[in-house]
């Protein structure tokens, strides 16, 4: 599973937190580490889920940015490819091997046009969204001057207010444009509600997303007036996958976060009103911070700070603990509220991140640990490729 | 001033977002930009500054983390060295050949301990922040292990909240244990009020640092009673500099944000009740992004979300732009409102993060230009280096 990395490379607190083989004691923090019991339930149960319902999974790279994650989801459960958000990003993926490689996001600029014009040449097959008309003629050029195809996803807008087209008019639009553009060919649909993953309540999730089904259903069905057949029907994330499975309309998932939870995700409900992370998911990801000084009698400080993980959707949560929480955070700093002077200097917590995907960002390296020791590093691979 | 970066190794668009000598049009975004012209009279007026006032400036490398900018600050500021906050990005600088070091923080697990008391061999004066008198035997038999000598600073919580000891007795206490240790000198007292650097009245501030300075005179004080002389006196940061200079206690400055500048410290007010980034200190980092999408007619989507930048201290503002505005913050995506239309796809934008320091450390490359071209392109050398 892992990446062929050279540990001989490496030193352990300076270039990395720890090596395979090492206890779980020793690895140096801050840091990410994954439980893999836990990640390996996760993505199991994703892709038992998916096949169940007949459903393609192509899991998203955006969120761990890790090929050996990724691999993980191919082989334990049954992804048939990744998605990813940046060109950069996905010629990591394809470098590594992946065949099947979606870019859920727009591509407009000259070089980077060029360069995903370039990428079927590493032997996969590359999907890019459209959401405006002109982009078709750029990316048939680079194509042409490539002696490449490129399939095309139009991306329609579904609630989420990025990128997208509105209307099944724009939808038939492009969709007609890119079926007559030498080099490309019309996949299919890119629907991805964003906005409503995480919301609270099931109920208010699936009203999104059946006004998202139903904006959706009405620009296949306008496609298929016109003569042309819509192949693939991508979307769904942590907080909706069940409604796009049995939607009847789309056919390919888009999750992420389910295999390695966060604290924002954790906080939404399921149909019974139960939260996510106490049943459906496991969280498997962690930042390993360590007590640096308890100065003060009732707050720890611990090493994990902004520079450990994003504070976009809140404060992290200390897991499995109740006596101690995490209540802010600073660059290098985090404080601990321990009422009772249980924690001493050195002590290790685990901290749930607020938001998975920029918080992996951060970091350059997953710890996998099982049963008390270091079983793999795997690099996050692209970390840092936004261009 | 460039750290001897071979390009030939790095591809444009997928290692780096350019490369020296091309126009500024063909960075790849999104990025970090820096305005170097700016830069530089930020980094000489501090420099000024400090030498007016007869403060020694020890530059904060935790917000910038790259040895470039700091021998920018050496050699056209007169920094006399670094402060860093952990133990691995301090050997980045050590390695760099950076002689005074400073790591403002905390340092508690043996293997940290270990690689801490070696640094000294590089050629570094490594001095420590100490703020438990158990600390200080840790410390003491690693250098003897290694051979070395540490300076050690007593951290006094001055108003952060974080690390430190609150009162004088602990202070004094902490730095006879130092000084009676072998391997180990007290050189003096680490005071940096983190909290009031970022609040928006001059006078607000005013108040906040004048009870640092009276705490920290009282423990000067009863060092001096003891015998013990305080050699340094090391705080102060961009919010804060002026009344440390004036205090007559402080010797030595931390200051970090200054250099680059950022929407939150931007926002606070001088003695004049005018904004620090209108005259005082000129905005020198930006994030460069590119409209990616324009679907709808009233938002531009732009390519630098939430793995561009940190969101702690909330969103970016568009620098020279008041036309169209920065509103929301996704992982990959910002939408910006834009009413008028004014913008297209490929536009570019300079944004100014919101809070420098952990928006630097999600880069890999600060991206330097000058009159329209590609100057040159810094590593973030210690981006990551986190244990």
């Amino acid at each position: 599973m892992n990446t062929k990395t050279n540990f001989d490379d490496f030193e352990v607190g300076y270039d990395i937190p720890a090596k395979p083989g090492m206890d779980e004691a020793d690895i140096q923090t801050p840091c990410l580490i994954l439980d893999l019991d836990a990640l390996e339930r996760n993505v199991k149960k994703m892709g038992d889920y998916a096949k169940a319902h007949g459903m393609r999974h192509r899991a998203h790279g955006k969120m761990h940015k890790s090929v050996d994650v990724l691999k993980l989801q191919m082989e334990m459960g049954g992804a048939i490819g990744v998605c990813c958000q940046k060109v950069s990003e996905a010629e990591v993926f394809a470098r590594a091997g992946i065949k099947e490689i979606l870019v859920s996001n727009q591509v407009r600029e000259a070089a980077k046009i060029d360069r995903l014009a370039k990428m079927p040449k590493l032997g996969a097959n590359v999907i890019v969204c459209v959401d405006e008309v002109a982009n078709i003629a750029d990316l048939s050029a680079a194509t042409q001057k490539h002696g490449t195809e490129l399939g095309i996803f139009i991306e329609i807008d579904c609630g989420a207010g990025r990128c997208g087209v509105k209307t099944t008019e724009a939808v038939v639009e492009i969709a007609k444009a890119a079926a007559a553009a030498p080099g490309l060919t019309y996949r299919g649909i890119q629907a991805y509600q964003g906005a409503m993953q995480h919301m609270d309540s099931f109920d208010d999730r699936k009203a999104k997303l059946d006004a998202a089904i139903a904006q959706v259903s009405d620009a296949v069905g306008a496609l298929k007036a016109e003569g042309m057949e819509t192949e693939l029907v991508s979307g769904g994330g942590t907080g909706s996958y069940y409604f796009e499975s049995n939607s009847g309309v789309y056919n390919e998932l888009q999750c992420g976060s389910y295999a390695f939870m966060d604290a924002d995700y954790g906080r939404i409900h399921d149909q019974d009103g139960k939260r996510i992370d106490q049943g459906e998911w496991e969280n498997a990801l962690f930042i390993l911070t360590s007590v640096m000084s308890h100065a003060k009698a009732d707050k720890a400080i611990v090493d994990a700070g902004l520079k450990a993980q994003s504070m976009d959707s809140g404060l992290p949560f200390i897991f499995g603990r109740d006596d101690v929480k995490y209540i802010k955070c600073s660059d290098e700093h985090g404080v601990v509220d321990d009422p009772d002077g249980v924690l001493k200097v050195n002590d290790k917590l685990r901290l749930v991140p607020g938001h998975c995907d920029p918080t992996c960002n951060v970091h350059d390296w997953y710890v996998g640990v099982r049963g008390g020791k270091v079983e793999t590093v795997w690099p996050v691979s692209a970390r840092g490729k936004a261009y």
